[in-house]
């Protein structure tokens, strides 16, 4: 058997910053994403008569140390789903590092995807996005196209995001703006982890994101695009400042990143709809809109010498090819 | 009558961040300074035959525009004290914008301290603590020399600093990194207030400065160097987090300041004693012993090359000269 699935990467509008479960990747807070057309990973498995798995990423073999997690993963899935098979695993990355976004989202769910297809396990699109959870917490998400929620829960039964609109029609454009830097030094699960443990801000932020869910759902409802801006951008910024709280205080904000923030803030006084959102990482994204995004774009590259631009739309669920 | 009060300009390591009374400038937390010996104002006070206030700042005769906030705190204080004397004021400003430090701080404490000596008030520390603290909160710290608490209360009458330790014989050493930049374009005043009114963590910021405040105090009394400036690192990083937080999110920080920031955590893992406190402004005060201040300057010069670095000591109280 032989199977190939798709998988989008997504942005988080509303932050996932926090497990409540290590084991089981249980956040503290639902989040809420837009999935992206523009980067994904193709995962092709194959059932293979070993008793070890083999997994291939851009076409190069890998060695358990680099394998780790994806062994760890297909060994959790084996004793979840009861079976012994071991697997090639062929994922290609259409996530360049030079995008800005992490591979882990769209990885895990074309992973999960590949899975279900080889083995057929028949799983509908809810225990689907439990099974890609099981990888990687914001793999979740990247089932379903669009916006998406996930779902906090409180076991591995509960805990799965689901879709709040899958073909939005909606104005909005993601502009990556990609610090040249090496690669981040504090892993998003640590930074997470040092967050909730030490942040004095913490119990807060479980509040405010219950909150923000709200506002921004009915927002997305009346495609009202300013108040998704808004929204989006305070949540990003408020999941910050629970690393600048921690203790010790650590940021992902590299010297760029205060910069492009305040471009952002001048391009909305010029009247250019800009809105900023960053993850565990230096760089910034950027909501737009089709009119705004060039204007946008120019204008970074006016200010900042030392920087890449990638442009992404709204993209769809998982596929298989 | 003429007087010359001379105040000196004080660092907060426990930051004050938030007004619950804006008419009398009562603090929601108590908060914790070091007065420094290098930035002072020297105010001379002449009561004069005249229904109208004449300023000087550096030998210039302000007109009644920049002259604003003294002539309102002197309309204050003729009210609290029942008189209707009006003054000439000199005030040499020995606070270098280029230094990085606000001079509302000695500014205020010196001209409370010229009013008490010219009007022959006879206030006590206590009493002048308070009458400094209506012309600007931090300016309460400036009547006392070394550690300095500033005690919030909840009315004119009990919102004062009082003396921890006004002669520590304690190894530290100031170095403010000054970024060449604009100044800043949201006041402390009008950041204060964004972030008590729309920060969702301000609640947490207040339990989290009264346990701050006990360690840091504890810190002192055991002459803790590292304690100390881990607690100040946090707590400023803190308040940070409170502008990143606020809505519309708001920062201080330019690019360069995360350099310093990164610089600092460099420094510390070369071993060399280093820790970062940031004000309502770019520029980054690093605490260093006497030890570590050269190698922090020195590294720092190599790394940047468009600030300036100052030294500042430990200060005294206000004095007559």
């Amino acid at each position: 058997m032989t199977r190939t699935a798709r998988a989008f990467t997504n942005i988080a509008l509303i932050k996932y910053w926090g497990k409540k479960n290590k084991q089981w990747k249980l956040p503290y807070t639902n989040s809420l994403s837009l999935t992206l057309d523009r980067f994904y990973t193709d995962t092709k498995l194959t059932i293979i008569d070993s008793d070890k798995d083999i997994v291939s990423l851009n076409h190069k073999i890998l060695n358990d140390q680099e394998n780790k997690r994806i062994l760890n993963y297909l060994d959790t899935v084996r004793k979840l789903y009861s079976f012994e098979d071991h697997f090639q695993v062929d994922t290609v990355n259409h996530v360049p590092t030079s995008a800005g976004f992490a591979s882990s989202a769209s990885g895990f769910a074309a992973l999960a995807g590949a899975i279900n297809e080889t083995k057929q396990l028949n799983l509908n699109r809810q225990e689907l996005s439990i099974l890609a959870r099981n990888g990687s917490g914001s793999a979740s998400r990247s089932i379903y196209g669009g916006f998406v929620e996930w779902i906090a829960g409180d076991s591995n039964e509960t805990s799965f995001a689901k879709p709040i609109d899958e073909t939005p029609k909606i104005d909005l454009v993601l502009l990556s703006v990609v610090i040249n830097q090496q690669s981040k030094k504090i892993s998003s699960t640590n930074g997470m982890e040092n967050s909730v443990k030490t942040s004095p801000f913490y119990p807060n932020w479980v509040t405010l994101v219950a909150s923000e869910l709200q506002e921004i759902k009915q927002a997305i409802a009346k495609k009202d695009l300013q108040k998704i801006g808004e929204i989006a951008e305070h949540n990003a910024m408020s999941m910050h400042a629970l690393t600048l709280s921690a203790n010790p205080s650590f940021t992902y904000f590299a010297p760029e990143t205060i910069r492009i923030i305040q471009i952002v803030k001048e391009l909305r006084q010029k009247g250019i709809f800009a809105y900023a959102t960053i993850d565990a990482g230096p760089n910034v994204k950027i909501i737009c809109t089709k009119e705004s995004l060039e204007k946008v774009q120019t204008y970074i590259e006016q200010q900042l010498s030392n920087v890449n631009t990638v442009i992404a739309n709204i993209g769809s669920g998982i596929q298989y090819i």
